[in-house]
């Protein structure tokens, strides 16, 4: 269970969205393991997958299925947990390609039309005939539009928690849904290939809209979380628009602003239960870098700092060691950093002022905003208009204890 | 103590230079903190100092008396451990000027002949007074060709041990000596501002070429290893050659090769000794990258897998998860790597050919390389010609343990 709250709601269903869990037995033992996720014909989907080299096969199938997808055509997601299918060469690939197959031939449509997700351990094989007797049990159920909250939990691994929610918006006078599940835990887990996650709307949006809707909503959410730095090797997430409420999202309209407002909020609700879920972690740490000459120069200054083990450690101890914030910034790799101009702020107390320890400041300040559960680290490097936000968490003895003992 | 064997040598007097340490209660009670080095008016100097942006006022104050340092002067080396007179600001500027000023005075020298170094705490003001004390008790001793080791001793803050060597080698006929020490724990110690390492010789080189010689030999030792990832405000190394020897080392000789090697060898040893007694440090690992397009991608994808929090926690635990190497390596930021080309061996057994788990691997083989206390990790990225060796050291609870409670 997560030290930090995370809220749960309940799900709702999206018209044109049927899903279905069940228990394949891939790793874990009388849990659901195996999801599949239904979208009717008149739907739109985008995905973005992981950019680390080494991605797994069933990644590598899902780009090319996605590339070959057509309009008017039915799509399945086919998710399991416990077992990545990483790491594992042309054999790995051809097992994710029996997978799609067998759902296929059950649902009598093409294996393009299916879409794989494996998440869990790296480098051993997936066994096809655990998902032969699975999948020949989903197809004898009907799948259910009230199955999102089973899903969520069938596709987590070492997660403590469900990581999901539902919005319900009014546009144009028109209602409108999305619901969203992800899962973390960290950016790898203990030999798992993580980051999942998959949100769907009733809105009907057409295809390049749904993908550049996707590319931002991603910049602003999960690309702004880390747990240790570490990609997985299977990381995947997906949009989808069925199209069934009678709102039309289109470009420079008005919904669109309030729709992308919505997907956001929800993106970023997904984002950030992923960091407080993540292992080991006590606090949750956003941190802000403004004044910066570029968004990108901003990011990178925040990763650097929620990189660095001796600032994740001093946020584990509540330490207000404001020399590893500066040590770590002063490493950033930034052109012509001017560390005369530097503002840092914990919480609300300004803690370094251009470049110098605040006059201000005192160790009880620090200690009082660093002694609660979520903190915020402001930097403004004031040499240029951009921004830029990364949500991280603290590093503690159970990171060490969860990923050093996770094998034996 | 460090976990890891350290050999201890006895030191050699390098002639044209001697020393004083003394216990100037800096930070550190009945022990030496405070320490002297002259080089006598022959000799030439270069340094290297951080790449960190937010530099220490000491390092400020070097370089620049570095630069206005002229032919026949004398040069003093005024060394502190416990306080990095980092994160100081202006005032820290004009203490560490100060502290230059008082040696000067001492030994009727320009304040520019003087040279000053700090590690410790970061964002603590110097305190003057106990310089002028400690420099006063120096003063009135006459400083001696053998007192490295005490020097040695006084540098340290954290480390569980000295870290030094002398070489004496022949080269033309003639003797040539190097000492080297260093001081280390982290590349930044909690709070602390690290990396400070002097090698002297009595060979006679000239500037410009002293000035190579360091830039090469860094970039083969100290700058090839890591604890952390994190870069000190402090660190500093410092290349001194007296010509008291009867050897000059000049352009395109042979003479050259030699003391290069020599130089290497001791400077190697010196960055392995830090790695080794780095924080929590109980394994020694090496990880060699083959193949490459350059000797800068080959060092990124080292230093990549060698700041892996998971990486680094496997070999605690010494599980030979290569599932996390393969997935360092496949975030690695390198242009079109070609995974289905990447080869791995542990030690010696090799864990991943063309990209896939090799057929001859067994768990049992590769327990048996996790368990050494020493591991070398070898990927050839079969792209190029290029390669490149770094060193770091594993993940332990004694990192976090060390870092999170250093202050409380």
């Amino acid at each position: 269970m997560s030290l930090l709250e995370i809220p749960q709601t309940p799900l709702l269903a999206i018209d044109g969205i049927k899903l279905y869990a069940c228990d394949a037995n891939i790793r874990y033992q009388g849990r659901k393991d195996l999801s599949l996720i239904e979208l009717h014909e008149h739907a739109s989907m985008a995905a973005i997958f992981t950019q680390n080299a080494f991605c797994a096969a069933p990644v590598q199938l899902a780009k090319e299925h996605l590339q070959k997808r057509q309009a008017g055509e039915k799509s399945y997601l086919l998710i399991n947990a416990g077992n990545a299918n990483a790491g594992t060469g042309k054999a790995g690939y051809q097992t994710a390609l029996a997978t799609c197959e067998l759902v296929a031939k059950r649902f009598d449509v093409k294996a393009t039309q299916v879409f794989p997700f494996s998440t869990g351990v790296i480098g051993q094989a997936l066994d096809v005939s655990k998902f032969e007797q699975a999948i020949g049990k989903i197809a004898s159920h009907d799948l259910q539009a009230e199955s999102w909250s089973d899903v969520a939990q069938a596709i987590l691994t070492t997660d403590t928690c469900i990581k999901a929610k539902s919005l319900e918006i009014e546009i144009d006078g028109k209602p409108v849904r999305l619901t969203g599940i992800a899962k973390g835990s960290g950016m790898i887990k203990p030999n798992m290939a993580t980051l999942l996650a998959y949100i769907a709307t009733d809105a009907r949006i057409e295809q390049a809209l749904l993908e550049r809707l996707l590319k931002e909503s991603a910049e602003q959410s999960f690309n702004c979380i880390s747990i240790d730095g570490d990609t997985s090797t299977n990381d995947a997430l997906v949009l989808m628009a069925t199209g069934s409420s009678q709102l039309e999202i289109t470009k420079d309209s008005l919904a669109l602003e309030q729709f992308r407002a919505a997907l956001h909020e929800l993106s970023i609700f997904l984002a950030q239960v992923i960091v407080k879920d993540g292992e080991g972690a006590t606090k949750f740490i956003e941190i802000r870098v403004q004044g910066g000459n570029s968004r990108e120069e901003c990011k990178e200054v925040a990763y650097t700092i929620a990189h660095s083990p001796l600032v994740k450690t001093a946020f584990f101890a509540s330490d207000p060691n404001w020399g590893r914030i500066l040590a770590a910034l002063g490493r950033a790799p930034l052109d012509k950093l001017d560390i005369g101009k530097v503002d840092i702020y914990l919480g609300k107390t300004l803690l370094v002022k251009s470049g110098e320890l605040a006059e201000s400041y005192t160790e009880t300040l620090g200690q009082e905003e660093m002694n609660k559960a979520e903190i915020t680290v402001t930097i403004n490097l004031h040499r240029g208009d951009s921004e830029a936000k990364v949500w991280t968490c603290d590093f503690s003895y159970d990171y060490v204890k969860i990923n050093a003992e996770y094998r034996s």
